[in-house]
């Protein structure tokens, strides 16, 4: 009895739990509660922005008092999409639950000394790409960011290459005339860098052609060599975003309308064929 | 017989009316009136442009009196096209018609002390834009451009994103080494902003590399991050203009040459076929 | 006898023509003397730039006389392109024809004193230009980027009126504070294509930023626009670019197989059954 | 019976060798040795830019010795490759063979005194190139570049004319006004590629705009016409790869379902009507 009992206490529990769960879920893909989410979002972001502002004590401990209820709802919203989801093993599969529950658990952490609260401050920062979890369109966007990463990365190694080239011959050369910009590998890499996006590019190149009269050969074919690199990598991707959406639109095509194929209309004038032959040959 | 006259009365004024909306809409419609309307408001922009050198009182006055002449020919103008209108209900549904009426209307209110005068002439700038609204093709290409926005709309957003970030980083730990550049939030968006665009970018990184030897990274992934981002959004435009493109390419296509498709062709075959098995099996 | 022998020389004389014309349209048509013109252009464009260097008064003289040998050599050959030129009048139908001739006939006039020196030696610059008239491939790509001029008419309309509007507003608010950068509507566009191609568009901003603290909308907003204009008009050519390549392309499909239509082989289908229903009918 | 042995010894020999080469051929395809040389061609590298730190004199004698065990390991990686190549007489028709063989060999020749230090450490960092040599992905990407260029040629020389003629005619204006930038016609061009690249191109401008001050002219047409260029190009370019893929695409398609042309079943249905039409007349 007492485990029949027990058995109805757990089925009880059990029903319990499965409501509340469709009732979350239920939450979970509200619009209201996604744009609640959101506007929490924005407000903890400004509140951010205004820690930058000279403000008063006062306004200091209101705004502590805030940011504590925003980690709370915070916390709120983590548990409730968390219960919501039906199998809780895919919860953890996707990357922006893990980071949501990250930026919210590390918010958790008291912090009160100064070190520590600056590194808490940057932490609340991150909050504000919980609008990209939140958004659908804009994890599409980042998804396919990440993508086309992949893709690039040929190009990137590529241009590495020659901008360590670049740097080494830069950094053998015009080291002992001006240490600042080409002291060693790593500065020289940031000043080539520089060169790349054209940022004062004529004084660099100025300085050491006192030196070098003909350095003006180094600067212009490295320009030439990433902006031609840098112009290859854009249409390759152009290309490939192009021949994607020609593939998707193709086989979009071939679902929506399927089409007999020309094969098949041979085969069926071939039977015809053959029944006319056999006919005559009668 | 009042009552009979007063009715002849009406239909005259009507059909005097009718026959003015006639010849209004001609004119409204009327190459040269819109040539001479495209002439006085190049004429008014040059006008404008005039006041801003050094000018003699004599000048100033026949400049005011030509100013009170181009607002008259404004106003008589949007009447004609008023009247010319055959659904008067749908004058003002026109963006373009508001904005021409609102231009005339702001013109028409006398303005003589300084402070009011400034906003009058910077009204009259405005009526430069009446450009778009009297030539075609550029009110095309303005919806063209403001069809667009929406697209954008999620880009923009992802990199305000970015923007917001880098900016309370950077209010974070620099704001006390140069308060000019990233004093608050709102000043660091501007000077983010300004290394997007790779203004003197180096001098505002080599400052903060004095104090912060690693701050490079902030930069070189901020410079990534926003060309990345502004890359894709490119692409993203470029794509779904050519699909646009393609579509109504498509839809001309089917239009015009309303061919049997692969289907019907098969049926037609399939009918042959029974037509011959029945006659075999006659 | 007199009357035929008359008949008889004009004869000969325009047999000896008609011969001399075939074979400098010979030579014309030649590559070698082609590529003689090419490397006299070559030659030519070398001397005018050797003329920027400190050269001694030997040196000058055996110029001069190249010089006059460059411009005997040129006039030559235009009048073997006129002779060898079967049809007269189509040759001053060419721009290109036009444009040699004006080019050669003004490096014939004598130019002594050093007013006309100066002009003498720009002229003979533009010869520089006869390259383009020489090789084919070139004058491909000139009339090609002459064709794309005219779809770039509008958005051109459309940024002027941008730029004028911005650079209205900045003379107004502006000149008083900085008359070098703001000082008349002219001063103002050019500092307004500077802030374009963001040349130290900072310093231009900070500076009015002193005054008025929230110029910075008036120079991201005029950012804004310009940029977005001026992407739409890159889209804009190369959509239009691949258009046409694409109708060439179809053109060429049209023309190469000429197969039957869809259409062709219904009506094919329908004979064949009006065939077997008419027998069936027997 | 010598004789005899002999042969037995050549055939030995060869089949030794025989044996020997299909090891190295595998060797040579094999993904670990692959990422072997990968490894150390990336260490090599690091080890160039090592040498721009100060180093220790220790430090220095270990790096001297790592660099003769590399230069040893690229020797005897490069024979490996010559010996496994079934086809010696293909080894040097491929660049990236002889690139390889040149950098190692060039990497053999002891090198002392200070002068040649300088020449030897550069050809060092070359090294870093064959990375490309290696990964495949790599060559192929710098194949696609190369195959771009010859495409570009004709736009270059466009551009290089415009800059010529700008330069000659900045030569002879602004020459006396700043020899710095407009000495002769090599300084003009360097001046004029920095215009292009909107470095400090006001400060220019400005400069000439005092004794010229319709300048402004001159530096606004220069920078319109090679940005149209530039666009020009690019866009060339951009259609080009995306025929290429097109045509790639569609002769992929030809391949693989190699479906009747509407002429063939015209054809059958043509022989259909001639065999029905046959037995109508019986």
């Amino acid at each position: 009895m007492t485990d029949f009992n027990k058995s109805i206490d757990k089925t009880l529990v059990s029903a319990k739990y499965n409501q509340l769960q469709r009732r979350f879920y239920e939450i979970r893909n509200n619009k209201i509660f996604e744009l609640f989410v959101i506007s929490i979002i924005i407000f903890s972001a400004l509140m951010i922005g205004a820690n930058s502002y000279e403000i008063s004590d006062t306004t200091m401990q209101v705004l502590s008092v805030l940011d504590a209820t925003i980690t709370a709802i915070f916390l709120i919203e983590i548990i409730i999409r968390f219960i919501g989801e039906p199998e809780k093993k895919y919860f953890f599969r996707s990357f922006w639950n893990i980071f949501d529950t990250f930026i919210v658990v590390v918010s958790l952490i008291p912090i009160e000394d100064s070190e520590m609260a600056l590194l808490g401050r940057l932490v609340r920062i991150f909050r504000v790409l919980r609008m990209v979890s939140i958004i659908p369109e804009l994890r599409i966007l980042i998804n396919s960011l990440v993508k086309a990463l992949p893709q690039l990365g040929y190009v990137m190694l590529l241009m590495f290459i020659i901008f360590y080239i670049y740097a080494t011959v830069g950094t053998t050369f015009f080291a002992e005339l001006n240490p600042q910009l080409w002291g060693d590998i790593s500065i020289s890499l940031l000043t080539l860098f520089r060169v790349m996006t054209f940022e004062d590019w004529t004084d660099v190149m100025y300085e050491t052609m006192t030196l070098y009269p003909l350095s003006w050969i180094y600067y212009l074919t490295f320009i030439f060599f990433t902006a031609f690199a840098f112009l290859n990598m854009v249409i390759g991707i152009v290309v490939n975003v192009l021949e994607q959406e020609r593939k998707i639109e193709a086989d979009l095509e071939n679902q929506d309308c399927q089409e007999p194929t020309m094969q098949e209309l041979k085969q069926e004038l071939a039977e015809i064929k053959a029944l006319l032959t056999q006919k005559s040959n009668e």
